[in-house]
């Protein structure tokens, strides 16, 4: 059975995520109708969908994106503050690395359920957004214009007056849009695999570790970050080979996951009573890198977030970077009244080169979350940076400030941060120099008397 | 209707393209029972395949494979030996460049489809092969193990005992094969295209341009390659950029044919009285680089050819380098007996760096043929080359030398280079230096006169 909907002269937005329904929120303020189809159903309703998303921490981007929206306030009470990283290495001890030099450079750890409720509640409030769940896109074509929607047993076809890919990194909504087109794509997946486990609170609702932190234990051949929730507990999510000694494929039985976590993390052993129980419930997460072009058709669709360029999660810049998408559409849309064609290609020219340096910056901070914060040189430079920063706090912006707690396209701050480099390093020769001068000085000077 | 086809025990290979037909013999000559499976018609019943399809060089990675089967004294007949390059600049004035130093390092010129329905029939002839047309792969069990191709209106199940997908750059074995695991894959499209004309034959059967050679009119925008044709004639494949000023796009009417020629190709109008009609009859063909890895899945299926790695023609490698997959599959078999896994392992971990290595030539050759063949550097450094080649032929091998005329790995091919460019350097440094020393001398030689 095949049902149209009236869908003219309005925006759909395939996928009901958490770019999607921001969008729907940003078209729908500027009084254009938007249709959201979502592939599941209402996570309002169905509140099972847990177990497999990394936590998120919200940073100035996100925070500047829901602002625009005049969401804010609603979102900030559901967030943990997170002022710095809490280090614990193998022998039990902890070291507390700040974010930034002060307060307000706080990332916010949120629930990314929570958050796309939040949102999907207020686009549902909203005249002139209308939203469609259990609708999984089947097909697109392009000649008509139209979308084909598997909703049970129906086919809902639509004709929207343009289109959104908001569908997440196996974007339907993309393949769709570029089958027969000469289009790039790049999918690259992690060795490494994921997992979640959850870190009880304290029957008085307090927290077991230091709550307002991120926290890593940083192995070379595996590790945990966790993020704060609300109640007291925290979300830990271990990074850990797929293949190989010591992987998700050796780890099964019970006995193999009690060895693990004695071999790498003998100081949660104790916090975690149910941790076999928790393993086998919680499935093994894949981690994946997306890059396309081009990402949109004419002047009558485009794509936004993951659909357009899915990043490992190790900057913490996933929703963040949607949410720019975001943002920067919208603006792209106000530069262009009326010719929508020249504002998607402004958008994907002007946008995509820092998408492209996000997946980059997220692939290095694997290797830093892993390995090098443990590292002595690793810590001196970045001390260096926060403390120059204090110093310079106009000029001088380490790199995790400038993608964090910064709006700053992502290319140009990577382009500051080795102009940063370049300097720290002459600089460091020229003390070197200096030394070496004054050491020879001496001897001479010695020599004289 | 729904048809079990007996392959139990046998070989399944996806494709009937010139991998999978020369893959066929292979094994068939082990014993080995083999069912090919075409989704095209019998190209030997229908001929209407051309067009669409480059002129294929054979050299001596291709040769070296078809002379395991027995084939070459067959296929050697079908070819036109290439010695070297005519260059044509845009005055009309040529230019000769050999390929090698001796009548032995030339290139066979064959058209593609002559050469599959060679393949096939010798395939159809033995006994262990059979051939199955117009069987389209529509999806993989993998869990049962079982291939289904849609026949016209039917459904055909087979349960091969292990699989090979040599269905094309576009391959659905390779897509079928990969859904649902952790597979990496890029593909990138140059943003220019290609077309196919024919230069006729004079009515004597002779050829109006010098015929045992590939002729290049390199031009910056754009460029034309032909390959020599048995009757005299020349399949001449134009390169032009897809969009952009004097693009496919802006050349569809006759005038602007013509005015595209005219500006870039003056010394071919005349020898193309068909051109207009030729332009709009031959489709305009796109071209695509792949990359992709695993090439297997467990012990039961493995990709060859453009399936696992589709690369730019620039090289004139990409019908040898599948010709030669099919070799190192067969060799990891024989170092592998009685465990396929490990073979299919092998196979991708010694031959994919290789493959890798041919992509990123075949797209450094673009840039070769459209424009640095007409340098003066390039040339001169040519010649050094081949000059050098000549003094010492077993230990001065210019690249193109190793990839076209040895079966050296690709990736050594290149390495070597690398190192031979490394000592050029030197010399001409050190020739740098005692040029200016000897001028010193002299200097000072004529100073104590």
């Amino acid at each position: 059975m095949t049902e149209q909907n009236n869908a003219a002269g309005r925006v759909a937005i395939v996928g009901g995520g958490l770019a999607g329904s921001l969008l729907a929120l940003s078209l729908a303020r500027q009084g254009i109708g938007v249709d959201v189809y979502e592939r599941r159903s209402d996570p309002r309703v169905d509140q099972s969908g847990g177990g497999r998303s990394i936590n998120l921490g919200l940073s100035k981007r996100g925070i500047q994106a829901l602002s625009e929206v005049g969401l804010l306030d609603e979102v900030m009470p559901l967030t943990v503050a997170m002022a710095g990283r809490v280090i614990h290495a193998p022998d039990g001890s902890t070291r507390f690395q700040p974010y930034g030099k002060d307060r307000g450079e706080v990332l916010h750890s949120i629930d990314r359920n929570e958050l796309n409720r939040l949102l999907l509640d207020h686009a549902q409030r909203h005249p002139q957004v209308r939203l469609h769940f259990e609708h999984r896109l089947a097909r697109i074509d392009k000649d008509a214009r139209e979308l084909e929607f598997e909703h049970g047993e129906q086919r809902v076809r639509v004709q929207p007056a343009w289109t959104v890919g908001a569908d997440g990194a196996f974007s339907r909504a993309r393949r769709e849009m570029q089958r027969g087109e000469r289009a790039d794509y790049h999918q690259e997946y992690l060795e490494w695999g994921y997992k979640e486990l959850s870190l009880a609170a304290l029957p008085d609702g307090g927290s077991r570790i230091q709550l307002e932190a991120l926290h890593v234990w940083p192995r070379v051949h595996c590790f945990f970050v966790s993020h704060p929730n609300r109640d007291g507990s925290h979300t830990l999510t271990l990074f850990l080979p797929h293949e190989g000694p010591d992987s998700f494929a050796t780890t099964r039985e019970p006995a193999q996951i009690r060895a693990l976590f004695d071999k790498y993390f003998p100081d949660l052993v104790p916090l975690l009573p149910t941790l076999v129980d928790d393993w086998n419930r919680h499935p093994t997460g894949s981690l994946i890198t997306t890059r396309t072009a081009p990402w949109s058709l004419d002047e009558w669709i485009v794509l936004v977030g993951d659909a357009c360029h899915a990043v490992y999660p190790f900057y913490g810049q996933g929703m963040n970077s949607a949410f720019e998408d975001c943002s920067a559409l919208m603006a792209a849309l106000g530069r262009h009244p009326g010719d929508r064609r020249a504002a998607f290609a402004d958008y994907e020219r002007t946008r995509r080169p820092h998408t492209d340096t996000l997946a980059e910056l997220s692939k290095a901070n694997f290797v830093e979350l892993k390995q090098k914060v443990q590292s002595f040189w690793f810590l001196a430079r970045k001390r260096i940076d926060v403390a120059l920063n204090r110093l310079l706090p106009r000029t001088w912006l380490p790199l995790y400030t400038m993608i964090a707690h910064t709006t700053m396209p992502y290319g140009d701050a990577l382009q500051r941060a080795r102009k940063q480099d370049k300097i720290l390093v002459g600089a460091a020769s020229a003390a070197a120099v200096a030394a070496v001068a004054a050491l020879a000085f001496g001897a001479w000077a010695t020599h004289l008397i």
